[in-house]
Parts: structure tokens; C-alpha cells; sequence
């Protein structure tokens, strides 16, 4: 745990939320199977509207270069740049209707959301990092990949070990102080924008 | 913890993880103020895109009952029926456009659903359960509250402590079996479709 990036926050919360956090700089270290597969069934087990499951990832490690190029493309460049150092690297997609009636499913990226935040917290459990991603090439993913219609790529996510920044540009944005909105400022009760006397 | 509702996990996961469920059935039983804002608290730490934090909560507890009947009121009624049960409820609100430059946010309901995931593991910890839901009534919330345009609300939140069903239909469903797709369903390889190797 670097503890520099450890969450500074107003109220206790439970060590793998305070631990979690999305570095950019990896270590040059496989992440096993065992590890992926606790990963991938972290987020199998979120909760979802209607059960749909929404989810389904695309994953590739550097154990295999030419799969790892093939998914680093998706990304956007300023992603690219940094996301190439670590082992592991997924694309989150998201089926857009329901698989029972074909009916749209504006839960969707909602529910992938929670996946995430799933699969994340199981690796913060397993001294692994996660760093998700919205900048990525939706189209260039469904191109390479088949991604049918009806469903949608929307993040990627880099898995791994973060280590010391290689270089002083990742070392700024590796030790950036972490900063986040108070609880008063989203926690509402009666009024929009009133704060809730619960966190007041 | 309902040991019938346990996740059943082909791999191991964390103990959080896998004792979360979403009940219909709680508790008359109020959740302490200590509590509530540990479960913000967890939500305030999430990981979002560009940092821009885009969730706000509403929240009423069964202490205020005007405050509270206000806030069932913003759900579909089948929803109504059950959480009227729960001694808090919350919604969940996104931002859709940066606070930054005002350009659409593509990642706000994706990150909304990562704070509820944060929100609900940290109610696990501390022995109270979470039900999310899609089906509310964004239009009566907006008018209730005075939610601004650019704001939306999305999901509610029952909270509070998971109880015996008091009816049959209750029972029913706080008893069903769950269900999750098998990992070879979801995390492909190299192909949309084809099994990753890694779980495969």
C-alpha cells in the first residue's frame, strides 16, 4: 500500500475502500490466473437490475504480446501511454437490452459500474491495483473483437502491481493528493442542494 | 448474515463480497447517523472519471415519516410496497455534464454505479444490507426536491438491517436461489464470444 495515496477520510470506512486507488505506473509483474479469475468473479457476483448481469469483459495479458497490442489499440493515446506498462489490461462491455424481452436496459452502465467497483475492491484485497478508463475506441473494439450489436464497449480497466513511477511525468500524476467533494455537498434531504442533517 | 443468501463462488472471493445480498425484508430497526455517513463517506471515495465525482444523494430516514413518505413516493409502486419497510432510503442522483467545461459525462452512470457498489460493500461491513433500484420516478423526484436540468435521478437505496419476511411473498422472494452466469459466459478472449483462457 502506498500510503501516501491512502484515502484521508471524514468518517471510517472499511480498509479496502480507504486502500484503493488508481495508479498509473505498474510493476513488471504477472498477475496469476488464480488472481484474475477471483477478479472476474468479484464482479460476477454484483448486484444488477433484474439480475441482466449486463456485463462481459475482454482480457489480455502480456503473457501473450500480440492479444495485449490488440487490446492496448482500443485505448485512447494519453491512456495507451501509460497502460501499456501494466500485465493485465480489460475492456468492460455492456449488453444495452435485456436478454429476456430485448427491451432496453438504461441499467447498463449503471450495473457495470458496480462490477467494477466489485472487481477493484477484490484486487485492492489482493495487493493488486486497478485503473479504469472511459478514454477508449468503442469502434475500434467492435471491429477487432466482433462486439455485436446491442452491446457496447465503455471502459478499460488496467490490472496489476503499481510500482514507483519510471518516469517524472507519471511521478506527478502518481502523487497527486488525492481531493474529494465534502459530504455536504452531495448529501441531500429535504431540498436539492440542502444539505442532510444526517452528515451536516 | 443470511447464510442461504451467501454467494456460492467458483473462485474465492472477499468475505464483503460475497455476504452482500439485497434483501426485501429489514428490520424495524433504525441505522445510526455514525453509520449513514460511513456509508457516504465509502460512496465520496469511489474512483470516477477525471475525478468529477458526479453522484448526489437524497436521503430520509423513518425518524422525519413526512420526510420519508416523500421520498417513497419517488418510487414505482411495486417497489413502494417492500421498501417502505427499509428505516432509510436514499436516491441517487448523476450529474450529466463535467462541472469543469460542461461537455456531457458518457461515464456518470457508470461511476453512480461504482459509488453504490462502495456504498453497499461498506453497509455490509457494518451489518446492514442495501437493495438498489432503477424503477423510481425520475419526474417526481425532480419535482419534489427541485433537482436542477443536467441533474438526473437514477436509483434508489433501501438500507437498513435485513429481516424474517413477514409475508409469504416476501419469503419467497428473499429465499430465492441466486443465480449468476458462469464466468465462461462473460470474460472472452481474443474473439467477442470465445472463453479467455484465463478462466476457461
Amino acid at each position: 500500500m502506498n500510503e501516501q495515496k491512502r484515502a484521508t477520510p471524514s468518517h471510517p470506512i472499511h480498509t479496502l475502500l480507504a486502500e484503493r486507488w488508481s495508479p498509473y505506473s505498474y510493476a513488471d509483474r504477472p498477475v496469476s490466473d488464480d488472481d484474475l479469475q477471483s477478479l472476474f468473479e468479484a464482479a460476477r457476483w454484483t448486484a444488477s437490475s433484474y439480475n441482466e448481469q449486463p456485463w462481459s469483459y475482454i482480457v489480455a495479458t502480456k503473457a501473450q504480446p500480440e492479444a495485449f497490442a490488440k487490446l492496448l489499440a482500443c485505448l485512447v493515446e494519453p491512456n495507451r501511454a501509460w497502460a501499456a506498462a501494466a500485465p493485465v489490461l480489460a475492456i468492460g462491455c455492456m449488453s444495452l437490452t435485456f436478454a429476456r424481452n430485448g427491451q432496453p436496459n438504461a441499467a447498463a452502465p449503471h450495473d457495470l459500474g458496480g462490477a467494477g467497483a466489485s472487481l477493484t475492491l477484490e484486487a485492492t484485497a489482493r495487493g493488486l491495483s486497478v485503473h479504469q478508463m472511459i478514454g477508449i475506441l468503442p469502434d475500434v473494439a467492435r471491429s477487432q473483437y466482433g462486439i455485436p450489436e446491442g452491446v457496447q464497449a465503455m471502459t478499460a480497466l488496467a490490472i496489476g502491481y503499481a510500482a514507483d513511477p519510471i518516469s517524472e511525468a507519471l511521478r506527478e500524476r502518481d502523487s497527486a493528493p488525492r481531493s474529494r467533494k465534502s459530504l455536504t455537498e452531495f448529501v441531500f434531504g429535504g431540498v436539492w442542494g440542502t444539505t442532510s442533517e444526517i452528515v451536516g
